[in-house]
C-alpha cells in the first residue's frame, strides 16, 4: 500500500503552508525561528536581525544608549516612560554635536547617515539615526578622515554584515607602499573598513598614506605606536593621549583600545594553555604586573574619551582577553573582560562617543551562541565587532576557513562585523593573496548570515545567478559571481566552449540541462537569461591567465592556447572539444562543429 | 565605585561553575546545550552525539532497526518490551548472516566490528555492534573489497564525522591513472571514503583500479554506467540488476540509489529555480516523465537488497530531488522525497541491508539544524551523509569554503558523514589540487563538529598544538599540524629562523613571547614543548617549494636561497635578520647573531 509522502510532509509541518497553501515551497522562511530581541523589535522602528535563543541563553539588556545621557542633560517630565527619543531631553546650553551619536540624540539625521541608509538599502535615514541613538550601530566617520575619500558607512546589527580587513607592516616584514597596495586590494575584495596593524617601517608615513587613499574607516590599535622606541614599563599618560590626538588629527575613523583587561583579572589568565594572544592586551598585562596598578586606559577613560570627541573618533574597545585556542574559550577572564566593556561603553556612551566592541578569537562552534549573546546582555546592544573565532585550532595555513565558519555562525547569532583572518595567521605577515583570501572567505560569511537572518534582498543575488546557472548561460553565471576571473579560468581549464554542460559531467550526464529540457520544468527558462549557440569563449584575460599559471595543472603550451587562441586554433584541437557520448544527438555534434569551425561572438 | 566585573560574571552564569569552584574556566562544556535524542541514550549502551533542539525542531522518530525486521525473525514471547536485542529474537532455520547488519542482529561482534572499535578510539566493539545492529551505523565493507586494501570504517553519528571524496573521470577531462592519483592523494589528506563517479573514459577499468588500490571503502552511483551506450529512456530491469551484480562483484563499498524521486513528486520540482541537480535523480526523472511510470529503482527496491545482500553492499539512498539553490531549499519535493527515503530505509532493513541516506546541497544558514533533525524523524536515526549544504549560491570557485561552513554545522546538529566539495565545483571537473583543498575544508569541517559534539579525545589535538604554540616551538607547532609542509612554507617565506617571535609581529609585540615571560602565567611552559635556543630552519623541502612557488610571492632567487641554504648564505644576509626592535635586548641581538653565524641543528 503506497505512502502518501507528500500528504506526510504537509501533516508532518503544517506551519509550512500556513502562508500559502498552493506554494510548493515547504520552506522554513529566511531567519526563521528567528525571534529579534525585544529590546530592538519596535523601539527604534528598525527591525534588528537575529537567529532564535536556544533555551539556557542568557536574555538581552532591556537598556541602550538612551539609559546613559550626559549627565548634563535632563530628562524632560513628563517623559519618563517615553524617553527613547530627543524629544524627551533638555539639552545644555549652546550645546553642540560632535559626533554622529550627538547628532542622533538630537533627533538630526547627519550627511553621513542619509548616506549609510542609501547604501544599506532595507533602512530609512531616520531609521539609521534611531539606531545610532540607540547605540545599535555606528557610523566611523572622523571628521578628518571625510575630507579625504571616505564614504560613510555603518556597522550594526540592524545594517548587512561587515567585513574588516587587516594589514600593516611589521619589523620583519613590509613598508608603505607594499601596504597601500594591500588597501587597494582588499578595497576591491569587498572589506568595509581596514585596519592598520604596522608594528614596524615608518608607522607614521603608512597610516597618513593609508587614510589619505581609503575610501573606507580605517582602524588603528594605537598603543602600538606607543611603544616604538620605549618600552612598555615606560608608558605615561602623556604618551597615551599624545599618541591619541595626533593619530585622531591625522583622521583614524576608530581605535582598539584594550581599557577591559583589569589588573584584578590577569589571576584568571595563569592557568590558560596561551595566556593572553593580544598584542595590547599582553602589553598592558605585563605594564601592570610592573606597576602593580590599574590598567592606565582604563583609569583615564574619560580624558581619552575627550580625544575622541574632538573629531569624532568611534571607540573599537578591545578584547585583551579573547581566547587563544579552543581550551581557553568562554572562561572567566573572558566573560569578566566582557562584563568590563560593557561599563566602558556605558562610560564612553555617558560623554557622546560612538562603541563597538570586540570579541574572541577561538571558539569551539557549540559555544559560539552563548559567547555573542551574552555580548548583547553585558553591552546593551553595542556592535559586537568579532574576530573569527576559529571553530579548531589544528589547522594553520588554513585559518581563513577554521574561521569564517566560526564566523558565519557569529554574525548569524549577532556579530556586526567580522575581522578577517589569512591563510598567514599563527605564520607570518599577509602577502597581497592572502588579503584577497581573507576577504573572500570574509564575505561569504557576512553574505551568508544576511541571507540566514533574512535581511531584506540579499538573497535576491543568490537568486539570480542560480537562474543564470540553471540557464547555463556562463557568461551571466560568471559575470554575477564574487570573483568571475576565477570562475571563468577554471570553467575554461577543461572545456573553453560555453554550451549546456561543461567538464564536470559531460553532456549526457549533466542535470541542469536535462532540468532545463524538462518541458514542465521552469528550470533554466527565465526570459533574461537565455542565449542562442554555444560559443568559444574568449581568450583569456591577464588576470585569468595568472590563476591557472599559479594552479599548475596546465602546460605552458595549454595556456598559451587560451591566452591566444583564435578560430583556427580551435579548429586544430580536434581531441579538446569531443565531449559529446555516442548516443549524442546530430544535431548537438553539429553544433559543436559550428563553433569550433563558424563563428565567434 | 568599582564594578566587580568576576562577581558579575559569577552570578549571572551560576552553572558556569558548578562542577568545579575552583576552576578558572567558566566555559560552556563541549557539545553544551546537548540532549542527544532520547531514542538513542541508553538504548544500545553508546552516547549519540547531538546539539541541543531548537525551540519548534521535529523530534525524533522513537524506532530504530530493530522496529523494522525481516518478516521471518519472530518476537519471542515476553520480549514485547525488551526487543532492541539479539536475544528478543527467533531467527529462521539453517539462518546465515550475510551482512553487518545480520550479524549485529545476532548479537555477532564481527572482525571488522572489532577494528572499528580500535579506529574509533571511544567506542567498544560491542557499542559499535549495537548501534549497528539499531541501523544507526554502518561499516561498508564488501567482502570482495575486504580481500584486497580495505580497512574497516564506519558512519554513524555515535562516530567520529566521516568525510568522502568524489572523484572520477568525464568525457571532457581524465582518465584511469589520473584517478587513481587523485585516490591516493585523497587518501593521505583524510578523506574516510572515495567515490568514483566516473562518467568517461574506461568506467570498468577505472573501478577495478580504484577498489584494489584503496584502503577506504569505495561508492558509485550505478546509474552512470547504465546509461553508457544506451539512452535513459532504454533502461529496464535486467540493465539494472545486471549493472548492481556486476559492481557488486568487483567490491564497491556502497551504491547512490536514487530510488526516491518518485513520480508523484515531479509536479512540486516544477516552479523549482533549478529543478533537479542531482545526475541520477534528473536521468530518473526523465525516464518517468517518457514512461508516465513509477521510479524502477523504488518499484525493484526489494531485488535490488537481494543483490546488495550477496556481498554486504551498503545503501547510500540518493537524494535526487536535493535542491541546488537557495532559492528551493526546503521544499515539498525535498521533504517528501526525504520521507520516502525512509520507507525505503524501513524495507532495506527489512532485508537486512545496511542504510545511509544521503542530503541537500544548497541550504541557508538558518534551515541546517531543521533540514538535519527532520532526517531522524523520517529516517528512524539512519545515518546521515550530506553534501555541503553550501550557504550562498554566489561564490563559484569557493565552493569548498561556503559548502564547508554548512558541512559543519549540519555535522553539529546531526549529519554523520559529509561529502567534500571542491573549488571546482559548478564550474568543471576537480584536479588534484582541488581534491586536497576539497579534503581539507571537509577535515575541518568534521573535526570542529566533533569537538563541539564532545566526542571523547577529539580536542586533545587542539590542545596539544595550542601548547606547542604557547611555547614558541615551532617545529611542534607543525609536525601537529594537519598540513606541516603548508605552515612551515608560509612561516619561512617571511622568517627563515624559530624563534621567540615571527614576521606577524616581530619580537617587541609577539603577545605569545610576552605570556611565556610572565613568570605568573602557565603559558608556553609545558614541559614537552620547551627548546633551548632559536635555530635557522631546514631547507625547504621539494613539496614546500612548490607550495611557495605557487605562492608567487618569493622571487626564484629568494626560494633558491631557502631551498639551499648552508650557514655561510645566512650569514650573508643582513637584512632578513634584523627583526629586533632598537629597544631589543643585547642578549636578543647577540643571539640572533649566534643563530646566523653558529651552529644550526
Amino acid at each position: 500500500m503506497a505512502i502518501d509522502h507528500i500528504a506526510r510532509v504537509k501533516e508532518l509541518m503544517p506551519e509550512i503552508l500556513a502562508s500559502d497553501p498552493s506554494s510548493t515551497h515547504a520552506g522554513t522562511t529566511p531567519g526563521s525561528f528567528a525571534s529579534a530581541p525585544e529590546i530592538a523589535a519596535g523601539r527604534a522602528g528598525a527591525k534588528t536581525y537575529s537567529s532564535q535563543d536556544s533555551p539556557g541563553i542568557p536574555k538581552p539588556s532591556n537598556k541602550t544608549a538612551w539609559d546613559f545621557m550626559p549627565t548634563d542633560w535632563t530628562l524632560i517630565e513628563g517623559f519618563e516612560d517615553d524617553y527613547e527619543k530627543a524629544e524627551a531631553w533638555q539639552r545644555p546650553q549652546n550645546y553642540e554635536p560632535s559626533t554622529q551619536l550627538d547628532s542622533a540624540r538630537c533627533g538630526i539625521v547627519t550627511v553621513e547617515m542619509q548616506r549609510v541608509a542609501d547604501r544599506e538599502g532595507h533602512l530609512t535615514a531616520t531609521q539609521v539615526r534611531d539606531e545610532v541613538a540607540a547605540g545599535r550601530m555606528v557610523i566611523p566617520a572622523n571628521r578628518n578622515h571625510l575630507q579625504h575619500n571616505l564614504d560613510p558607512m555603518a556597522i550594526g546589527r540592524a545594517s548587512k554584515t561587515k567585513v574588516n580587513a587587516n594589514m600593516g607592516a611589521s619589523p620583519v616584514s613590509s613598508g608603505t607602499d607594499e601596504e597601500v597596495e594591500k588597501l587597494k586590494w582588499a578595497e576591491r575584495w569587498g572589506a568595509d573598513t581596514v585596519m592598520d596593524l604596522s608594528t614596524g617601517g615608518d608607522l607614521d608615513a603608512c597610516r597618513e598614506a593609508i587614510i589619505q587613499n581609503s575610501t573606507v574607516p580605517i582602524g588603528t590599535v594605537p598603543i602600538y605606536s606607543m611603544i616604538i622606541g620605549r618600552r612598555i614599563e615606560d608608558l605615561d599618560e602623556e604618551t597615551i593621549l599624545n599618541t591619541l590626538r595626533h593619530q585622531a588629527d591625522q583622521g583614524v575613523d576608530y581605535f582598539t583600545i584594550h581599557a577591559g583587561v583589569l589588573h584584578e583579572h590577569l589571576e584568571y589568565v595563569k592557568n590558560r594553555l596561551i595566556g593572553i594572544v593580544s598584542r595590547g592586551g599582553s602589553l598592558l598585562a605585563k605594564w601592570m604586573i610592573h606597576h602593580s596598578l590599574q590598567n592606565p586606559m582604563y583609569t583615564l577613560w574619560e580624558d581619552i574619551c575627550d580625544v575622541m570627541r574632538q573629531h569624532d573618533v568611534t571607540f573599537s574597545i578591545g578584547d585583551g582577553l579573547r581566547p587563544g585556542g579552543l581550551a581557553d574559550a568562554t572562561d572567566i577572564a573572558q566573560l569578566a573582560e566582557l562584563s568590563t566593556l560593557g561599563e566602558l561603553t556605558e562610560r564612553a556612551w555617558r560623554k557622546g562617543i560612538q562603541v563597538m566592541v570586540e570579541g574572541p578569537g577561538h571558539v569551539p562552534l557549540d559555544q559560539i551562541e552563548f559567547n555573542m549573546k551574552v555580548q548583547r546582555t553585558l553591552c546593551h546592544g553595542a556592535p559586537f565587532y568579532v574576530l573569527g573565532p576559529l571553530v579548531t585550532d589544528v589547522f594553520p595555513g588554513y585559518d581563513h576557513i577554521t574561521s569564517c565558519i566560526g564566523a558565519t555562525n557569529a554574525a548569524w547569532h549577532g556579530a556586526s562585523m567580522l575581522c578577517y583572518v589569512t591563510p598567514k595567521e599563527h605564520l607570518g605577515l599577509p602577502k597581497k593573496d592572502d588579503v584577497k583570501q581573507g576577504c573572500v572567505a570574509y564575505k561569504i560569511a557576512a553574505h551568508a548570515a544576511d541571507v540566514a537572518l533574512g535581511i531584506p534582498g540579499t538573497r535576491d543575488w543568490d537568486d539570480d545567478l542560480t537562474r543564470a546557472r540553471a540557464a547555463l548561460n556562463w557568461q551571466k553565471h560568471f559575470d554575477l559571481s564574487f570573483d568571475p576571473d576565477t570562475a571563468r579560468a577554471y570553467h575554461d581549464e577543461d572545456l573553453d566552449v560555453d554550451t549546456d554542460f561543461c567538464a564536470m559531467c559531460g553532456h549526457d550526464w549533466c542535470s541542469v540541462r536535462i532540468s532545463k529540457e524538462i518541458q514542465e520544468f521552469a528550470s533554466g527558462k527565465s526570459d533574461d537569461y537565455q542565449w542562442q549557440k554555444a560559443k568559444v569563449s574568449a581568450a583569456l584575460s591577464e588576470e585569468q591567465q595568472e590563476i591557472l599559471e599559479k594552479r599548475g595543472v596546465l602546460s605552458p603550451e595549454e595556456l598559451h592556447r587560451l591566452a591566444s587562441k583564435t578560430k583556427k586554433t580551435m579548429g586544430a584541437e580536434e581531441g579538446k572539444a569531443s565531449c559529446h557520448s555516442e548516443v549524442s544527438d546530430a544535431d548537438k555534434a553539429q553544433m559543436l562543429q559550428i563553433v569550433e569551425l563558424g563563428s565567434a561572438d
